[in-house]
């Protein structure tokens, strides 16, 4: 499973728990098929409770003590002028999910989600919290380096980000983690592992972020040139993620590989988390028993990230144009994934309730 | 307001109440704007809070007591064989919703949604049940008669399908109104009013149901084409309805109307509720102060529901490959319009969060 066992104190990738297997996956389209409905009637809810099902080895799954982490950091490729925003507001947002004033607080109240903010290496020290998991990283305590400068870590601050991903998730409780992310200049990380892992050309992986215009998007895309050049050789995905990526993004790797080892779900955000579920599958032999834990909450606006999921194959739930990121489009689908677990829970079966089949 | 004033006993339409103004929609664009996220960035969650806060007339939208209620009846074509289901089924799901075991109840039940089954025509006699509003016209108590063979409904009875429509909305508290419906073969009499209303080939107009194989589909197109045929002089939309519609489906005429006229958000699910807003939209004069109030909820598999919604000029919020009917479309979407509100309750700006603007 490990697929560098020289590591002893690292390894890139973790065991992966167990999905259902073909009979749990029989029994619950049987089950899915005798419910009072036309079969298939529901659509992609009943893909949802397959794939719930299989990913919590269930044939009635039940999502429990449902988590929402924001990992937060800030990015010194900031520096470049890549965002419409001020590289200030990414401490300021932490402040702000932590008094729950942000849109990803509204959201997870709305459905009960315990929201935990993972400061990843944000510039600035935070107060305790009962929030608030710190979690920064030698060296890199307020942030990565500019990486059209240099490398944005070093290996070992990108895999402690990544352990530091791990170990949250192992001390959360129930059996869903949904992503979110805040960290002004990520989208350009995330551009820049896109354009790397896919080999899309890099004007198919960037897009305006919070709203840059023009100008702004020229010096975006700039800037990620140099940085491309400047790390030709971070080719494999950890050298990818530590070279240009962000600490937030390397924390979110380890979470996914985390959920994954034991056996949760994860609702995948927007572009931001894309990136980490990329990171995390590219390191992981069995790719596709890895995306089949994660739900797709929604496709962005930003652009590229239409794209990102068709290269890893998947379909989100949602297009609401939404291009916030912080978890809001996790949180908005996560109803759908309730709905499907009740369906399959509740739902009554022809024979129950005296429904006769179809005819002929 | 009244398109038909000769008439004393039913007018056609009903005064619609006022939608927000001009000065309300600053003040709520103004809100979102200056909530702590980039401009715009929750996409279509933002001009969904702008219409409820229109359409409710309130700059702080609140959702109050939702109503979902499931108008069904049975359908004289459905003997033509046009339908996967044999008849019987719409007196068991009506028992089944009753029972709480059909998709529509499990979703009610998740969302907290007064359920109520509205019997306009069915092809039976129930006991009396708290959720269960009778409204049986006479001499079509036990569903429409075939349209293939002569008028779905008299015009006397059409009005006063849509009148039991106007007084039960009348009768139910809130200020949400979510529309589902059940009725074997009744997505035959919408398809014949959207090829009427719309002026489409009745081949765009048609699609499986609940699950045609491709000799029952030619059956529906067959029996379809010699109803029109019939009834070619039927072109006004309460001639239409009356000739080929059914009685659930000019309740629901009425139902919208009603809410219309009450200031009440309508919620639309799928391919047959669509007919009904469609219906109501051509008898009033000021067609898109109704559609104002209307969400759309979903997209529908069945084959004609796109097309019906861009000749309606509205775009849905959900895109899931339901085909099932019986509103469980719009309590899926119900989460989203509760969000919205939250959003714009609860989120803080950028001045009471501290959090800094757009740079440059």
């Amino acid at each position: 499973m490990n697929p560098n066992p020289s590591a002893t104190a690292f390894t890139a990738a973790l065991p992966l728990a167990p999905l259902g297997d073909d009979t749990l996956r029989q029994r619950v389209q049987t089950a899915l098929d005798q419910k009072t409905k036309p079969q298939g009637s529901l659509g992609r809810l009943e893909a949802l409770a397959l794939q719930l099902a299989l990913a919590l080895n269930d044939e009635q799954p039940q999502m429990l003590q449902p988590q929402l982490v924001v990992f937060a950091a800030d990015h010194g490729i900031a520096a470049q002028g890549v965002s419409a925003f001020p590289a200030e507001v990414t401490r300021q947002m932490v402040l702000n999910f932590l008094a729950g004033g942000a849109a990803v607080s509204v959201l997870a109240r709305q459905h009960g989600l315990a929201l935990t903010v993972a400061e990843c290496g944000v510039a600035a020290d935070f107060d305790p919290h009962p929030m608030l998991a710190v979690l920064k990283v030698p060296g890199a305590e307020h942030g990565t380096a500019d990486s059209t400068q240099g490398p944005a870590m070093s290996r070992a601050q990108c895999e402690a980000a990544l352990q530091h991903g791990r170990h949250l998730v192992a001390g959360l409780p129930g059996n869903v983690l949904l992503l979110g992310e805040m960290g002004i200049g990520n989208t350009s990380a995330a551009s820049l592992l896109m354009t790397r892992l896919t080999g899309e050309p890099l004007v198919h992986c960037v897009g305006r972020g919070t709203g840059l215009d023009a100008a702004g998007m020229a010096r975006k895309v700039d800037s990620l040139k140099r940085a491309l050049d400047r790390h030709a050789e971070a080719t494999a995905p950890l050298d990818a993620l530590a070279a240009m990526g962000g600490l937030e993004i390397a924390a979110m790797v380890g979470a996914v590989q985390q959920a994954a080892a034991s056996g949760r779900v994860v609702v995948v955000d927007g572009f931001i988390t894309t990136a980490a579920v990329a990171v995390a599958a590219a390191l992981q032999p069995r790719l596709a028993d890895l995306l089949a834990r994660c739900v797709f909450a929604h496709c962005s606006q930003e652009s590229g990230h239409a794209r990102w999921l068709q290269h890893l194959g998947v379909r989100p739930l949602l297009n609401l144009d939404l291009r916030l990121g912080e978890g809001s489009g996790a949180a908005l689908a996560w109803p759908l994934l309730a709905s499907a677990c009740c369906i399959l829970a509740e739902m009554a079966s022809f024979q129950s309730a005296g429904v006769s089949g179809r005819q002929g």
